[in-house]
């Protein structure tokens, strides 16, 4: 198992460097030195979270708590440098859903592919 | 970021050769030609998956219905190899966690460990 956890670790190496995840480094530091842009973020994933938080208690999300966090969003996106690191966000989340899904793919071959059930 | 997925891909592989995916593998297949234990995992594991799906959907689960589940739980123990499958099963959950873990460290130095959170 040792060999796993090395290779574990070259993979994170490996991602450390890669292009994505240095871009996403950079916005991130770039935000946090501009208080306007951090205070603008930091609000807005609190309404995100809060909203998710409410969803995970099954508690229904009011219309106007919707229409609310579609504004904040529309608001936060124009921000150049918050629009482009949600942006990179996404990209390296998609990376590390796939990275997810290579390793795991010894697991589908004893219970199937979950993505392919129902 | 090709490098990232070839890192993927060789730590898939070492996943695979582990002798605890090994063991994983092989006690799937004994239960698999198993009749008897297979279906009485299957039917645990369906029983598992409806009171997921109801706690999902905050529902709450009534004391017999936990009751059920508990005595389905220590019945499926009782069979070697479904209790041995399961402890496979538990161990190599326990590796893959510990995998993410080790992958996401890059993000963590961006934003902070969420396990340490609140």
């Amino acid at each position: 198992m040792s060999m796993t956890y090395d290779k574990a670790h070259e993979l994170k190496d490996a991602l450390e460097q890669s292009e994505e995840f240095k871009a996403l480094h950079e916005l991130h530091a770039q935000i946090e030195a501009d208080e306007i842009a951090k205070k603008m973020l930091e609000n807005f994933r609190k309404l995100q979270l809060d909203l998710q938080q409410k969803q995970m208690q099954g508690i229904q999300i009011s219309e106007e708590e919707a229409q609310q966090a579609q504004q904040q969003f529309e608001l936060v996106q124009q921000h150049e440098l918050i629009s482009k690191l949600m942006e990179a966000e996404q990209q390296l989340s998609v990376i590390i859903t796939e990275l997810n899904k290579i390793i795991t793919e010894p697991l589908e071959k004893i219970y199937g592919d979950p993505s392919q059930e129902q």
